[in-house]
C-alpha cells in the first residue's frame, strides 16, 4: 500500500446546464472553502479549479490573496492553510501539463451522478489510489461534466447510490463523499455488519 | 437489519464562536440546500434548522417558499423535492417534541470535531442506526456544538480524522460524510484491503 498520489479538479467548462447544452458555469464561493478544506484533510495533491472565464478567475485569485495575504489569514489561519492547495486555471490542459510535470503520467477518474459511463467501483478506485500512481479526479459544477471530458478519461467512478432514487447531491457533498470513499481511513473495518 | 430512523439537526444555537464563547449563528444558503440534498439522498427522516433569531428564521421560512411555492419549484423541482424534509425550529425541544410524538424515545448523538466527548465509533454509529431505533443527530454551526448541548448528549460520534492532522471541515462536508458513513450502502464490502 502506497501513499495515495491524488489530484481533483473542479470544472467550470465543459459542463452541462439543465437543458443538456454545453456551458460555462460561475463561480460558487463555497465550492472553494469547502473542497480546499477536504482536500486538505484528505491530503489531495492539488484542487485546480477550472475556469475559462476571465472575470471569474479573478474573482478566485481576489479570494485567495484575501484569505492569504489580507485580513482573512489573521482572521481565519486554518482557511489560509486550505486554500494553499487550490490553483484556478483556464482550462483542464494546463492543469494536466503541471501534474504530469510534477508526478509522471496521470489516470483520469471522471465522476457522474448517472450510471451511464461508470467503469469504476469505489472499492476498485480506492485500490487504484492505493497503488500510488497518479490520479486525477474530475467533478462537474453546474449539470455535470460534458460528455466529451468523460470520454477523455480511461476510468468513470459509480455514482454514489444513496438509499433512495433520488440522485441530486451537490458537488460538495459528492467531492466530500468520495474523497472519504477513497481515502479515508477504514473505519468500516470495525463493522460487523454482515 | 431495520430500515435506519434518522433525524438531524443543524444548531445555530448554542454553539461556539472562535473565542470559545456561545453565540446564535446566521443562517448559511449553503447549508440548508446542501444538507436538504444530503438528507433527502439518505432517507434522513427530518432535517432541522435550529435558529432562534426570528429574522434568520423568516429568512429560511422565504427561501423554502421560493422554493416549494414560487418560481423556484418550476425552475428546479429537485430543490422542492429536497426542501420538503427541511423544517426551521426555534430551539432543539420543540424539534425533540415533534420527533418523540412521531417516533417515541431518541437518542441524541451529538457530534464533534475535538476527540474530547468522543464515545461512539462511526461503525456502533452503524449498528445503532440499524436496530432501527430513532437517532436524532446533532450538528454545530461556527466553532461547534457548545459544551452543555453535547453534555445532554449519551452519546458523541468519534470525529472524521482526514489524512492530517488538519481538522476543519466544513459542517457540510462534516454531514455528508457522517450521512454516507452510517447509512450509505455498503460499498466497502468490496474492498480486498487488508
Amino acid at each position: 500500500m502506497r501513499e495515495p498520489k491524488v489530484y481533483i479538479a473542479l470544472l467550470h467548462y465543459p459542463v452541462l446546464n439543465k437543458e443538456g447544452r454545453t456551458i460555462a458555469s460561475s463561480i460558487t464561493n463555497l465550492d472553494l472553502h469547502d473542497i480546499a478544506r477536504l482536500a486538505r484533510t484528505y491530503r489531495v495533491k492539488r484542487y485546480y479549479v477550472v475556469q475559462p472565464l476571465k472575470d471569474q478567475r479573478r474573482l478566485v485569485e481576489e479570494l485567495l490573496e484575501y484569505w492569504q495575504k489580507g485580513k482573512g489569514r489573521v482572521y481565519n489561519p486554518d482557511r489560509q492553510e486550505a486554500l494553499k492547495v487550490l490553483k484556478v486555471v483556464p482550462a483542464l490542459s494546463v492543469a494536466e501539463r503541471e501534474v504530469v510535470q510534477e508526478a509522471g503520467e496521470v489516470l483520469f477518474v471522471a465522476t457522474d451522478a448517472r450510471k451511464d459511463y461508470a467503469n469504476l467501483t469505489f472499492a476498485e478506485a480506492r485500490s487504484l489510489a492505493q497503488t500510488g500512481k497518479p490520479l486525477f479526479l474530475l467533478f462537474g459544477t453546474a449539470w455535470g461534466l460534458a460528455p466529451k471530458i468523460i470520454a477523455k478519461c480511461p476510468f468513470v467512478l459509480e455514482p454514489i447510490p444513496g438509499r433512495d432514487n433520488y440522485n441530486h447531491l451537490s458537488v460538495r457533498s459528492a467531492v466530500a463523499i468520495i474523497l472519504d470513499r477513497l481515502l479515508g481511513e477504514p473505519w468500516w473495518k470495525l463493522c460487523k455488519e454482515v
